[in-house]
């Protein structure tokens, strides 16, 4: 436990852990795209970083990049895959049955890094009973015992934030581990044994908004204070 | 354009800024619930972080905060929300129109942030023509004219990854500053005079894979290593 924050996989550092992701699909292109083989210099330019930020980077592993030879794509998209859990066949189920929901119940986000979703939830009579997907959209009040005949790894929290707090509790009553969470509410990690990956919407929305008007007032005093030609 | 990552707004720091969206949230909630006045010992229970550290942040707009009698939520969420550019009336298309962006289409995150959807474009036939929250799904040919006609600083990227390329290459090309990113398609900023932010839920949910298989394995570890009772 005490040393997550340090060494997390196999003597490979959180900050490098943090970066994997993205390898991760860039080397699912490159596979779909048939190639076997890469250079670093080839995969940072597709990434946009530099040859030596990945020579850094994927030496964690061991050496399997080799000099003129580059990198087996298929293997260090295996061990990749590895350390972020990607084939571990994780179960996850959907509470919040609304539009989100749904959308999330469809999309390959889960199915791509190989999770199962297997159960989709909601309070609402007026969707309980409608299939989705495949899947028969259950009443909240069958979440325990659907987990104590399921192994449910995640739960993804597409509800309305007023109604997190209530679910949460409710998670963690039946004992699903980890939360993903869309809903604007902040999950305290801090009472509870629960792993939080928190999408936060809104705040990422906010943060657009802050670029462009910075953007825009840039333009403004450039325009204002320039010369004109 | 230079000191863009060192003082964004008013010299409140890069590392204050991007605490602010959450700031935000809370002291929407506070606004709900009718409380005007908020000391930094009760916002800081509530936000579960320390006393210090609120005073810390919200003293970079001035201190406003009175000993013994605490902030003025309307005053701090009016100059939040100045800064983050949340009553600007920032306008939003979204690019794609199946489950993802129809979901987005109806939900709050757009109008909660004071950001208004006003166009929605699909390039597949048996989408466009179809109304979703009150709007037409038009033809992804018609965003230029669109662009025209209309003040749009945000697009949200919600189709394909595969599609997401095209799609960047035509924002860039009608003038749109600003993307809101959710494939997992990179777009390359150095290129670009636009804005992005990305969403990256795959990226996401694999933190939240990673962060489950460090649970299993430590209890793991903990359960062959413990001592038996």
């Amino acid at each position: 436990m005490e040393n997550s924050n340090k060494k997390l996989q196999q003597g490979v550092s959180a900050q490098v852990i943090k970066r994997l992701p993205r390898y991760f699909r860039y080397l699912r292109l490159l596979l779909n795209e048939n190639r076997l083989r890469i250079s670093s210099g080839d995969l940072a330019k597709m990434m946009n970083v530099t040859a030596s930020q990945i020579r850094q980077d994927l030496n964690c592993f061991g050496g399997f990049g080799q000099q003129g030879y580059g990198y087996n794509v298929t293997y260090l998209y295996g061990k990749i895959s590895e350390i972020l859990g990607v084939n571990e066949n994780y179960q996850a189920v959907i509470i919040g049955a609304g539009k989100l929901g749904q959308a999330l119940c469809g999309s390959p986000v889960f199915t791509k890094r190989g999770v199962e979703v297997i159960g989709l939830f909601d309070n609402d009579k007026k969707i309980i009973g409608k299939i989705v997907d495949g899947l028969n959209v259950a009443s909240i009040d069958t979440l325990g015992d659907f987990c104590k005949k399921n192994r449910v790894d995640i739960a993804a929290l597409t509800l309305t934030s007023k109604n997190a707090p209530l679910a949460v509790e409710l998670i963690s009553s039946v004992g699903i581990p980890g939360i993903w969470n869309f809903t604007s509410y902040d999950i305290n990690q801090t009472n509870t044994n629960i792993s939080v990956q928190n999408v936060h919407l809104g705040d990422s929305l906010m943060m657009l908004c802050l670029s462009l008007r910075e953007k825009y007032n840039n333009e403004k005093e450039h325009h204002s204070g320039g010369i004109t030609e």
